[in-house]
């Protein structure tokens, strides 16, 4: 069972995370790009004396992170019985190549969808450079806690979910997804056995090792960028979405916008099997 | 101009370098283990939680190197000419998947080859395991230093290479490496141009970015042990090799082998080009 009022009031020590250039180009590899090394897109985020590189604005969204809190007791979360909803992410300030970033925590609302349904969290993370002050980025998130419903709390607002434009994408692009791609980006910092291991993947009824739902949500940033910003990662700015289903390594990821002056709907669809896996999503370019 | 008597007996400083778990996974990473995430012989290289996890022994080749010296000025060397001719590694304990490691380098032998040909340098590096003093390996290198022969020094005795059996290969291991594989390997610590740059590898005479010749070392020290020791990378205690060739990343490896025992001798070769790149090769597993 959980407690509104201690939930809200929970207090996260703040996240230190230093990292290199080599992180930076680490991150980008684990979404697969630099598969084309030539690609002078690519280049830019993957070879650290290109004159364009740049760290990728989705970065921020395993940066200075408070961990797997929901697994600590003080919660009182059933943290088996929770999902990845949505992500959200703003930046404020370019993410420098290397630097220390500190990172703050806090549970923003709480929703109670009942006892048969279960618990919404809202969570938002500020990221600042540590030797400059400057904020960075907004990261948020939503958890839907499976177990928790029926805990007495509020049953709204719910945060409104993007509305999708109608009929079909203006543009598409897609992104082939290396077999061994979670590999790689689980180096990122989220180590989870069910990206890696076969076993744990049976375990918990998928055929293999799933693909991080971050690293999708970071191909799909990429994608983005690569359609309407020629490459140039850095034109990204927000970027918001619900997960509906996961990747396997492998797969290819089409992204499917909308663009409306500087606002692109999007989603993303695993070709191979001509599921949704992304929706619901907004970026902002600038 | 080299003089003999000062580079024989030029001090290296030790160089102290600790690895983490995540650098022994991206090494793996960065020889194309891991490709196909359900091969459980790279899950032994790739997965921390694997109970066979352990350390790529060719990996105590980029650990605790003394750099580029050769560029140092002391050295009289013409660095731009030099190649790296040939590489050998000898374990003499497992290398362990994290921890500290001091490399102690010394030139062991400088060979005048004539003012037309150029100079052979011999050199060797000690790796110990810092915290408990064990000696891991013992690396060493042949350099040909094309723009520094006729310095007066001695003409022998050159190290022999190993003689290569006459005839078919008994046995050959094929690892396709993907186009971009440079980009992940030089993230051990060789960041040179040559392998990430179209501009630069144009430059040098190439079509583009070349494999570092270390990489190709490593995917043949893994192809040996997947060939006869059912993919069990620890068997393998001492290779030494002749570079022959460069590598292109997207090229198709075949390593060609000749077992005798304990002893493997082998040679690899690219399929797309049809030429040897690693020659005179000898193994041995324990």
């Amino acid at each position: 069972m959980i407690s509104y009022d201690t939930l809200m009031a929970r207090e996260f020590a703040p996240v230190e995370q230093s990292y290199t250039e080599r992180d930076t180009i680490l991150y980008a590899l684990g979404l697969g790009l630099g598969a084309d090394p030539l690609d002078k897109a690519h280049l830019k985020a993957t070879y650290e004396r290109d004159p364009g590189f740049c760290a990728l604005p989705a970065m921020v969204n395993v940066l200075a992170g408070p961990g797997f809190w929901a697994m600590e007791p003080d919660t009182g979360l059933v943290w088996q019985k929770i999902l990845h909803g949505e992500q959200s992410f703003t930046l404020h300030a370019p993410l420098p190549t290397s630097g220390t970033i500190v990172g703050e925590t806090k549970i923003t609302g709480l929703i109670d969808k009942g006892a048969d349904k279960g618990a919404l969290i809202y969570s938002e993370r500020s990221l600042t450079d540590k030797a400059t002050g400057t904020l960075i980025a907004t990261v948020a998130g939503t958890s839907f806690a499976r177990g928790n419903g029926g805990f007495g709390g509020p049953t709204g607002p719910v945060k409104p979910v993007h509305k999708m434009p109608e009929g079909e994408p203006e543009v598409v692009f897609d992104h082939k997804t290396a077999p061994g791609l979670a590999l790689t980006y689980r180096l990122n910092g989220d180590y989870n056995p069910l990206h890696a291991d076969p076993e744990v993947a049976r375990g918990a009824g998928f055929e293999r090792p799933i693909l991080h739902g971050l690293c999708t949500l970071g191909i799909a940033s990429w994608s983005i960028t690569a359609a309407f910003a020629d490459g140039d990662a850095s034109a990204l700015k927000h970027l918001q979405l619900r997960f509906s289903s996961p990747v396997y390594p492998g797969e290819t990821i089409r992204t499917e916008m909308w663009r409306d002056g500087d606002e692109v709907s999007f989603r993303a669809r695993v070709l191979e099997r001509d599921i949704v896996v992304l929706n619901n999503g907004l970026a902002r370019l600038g």
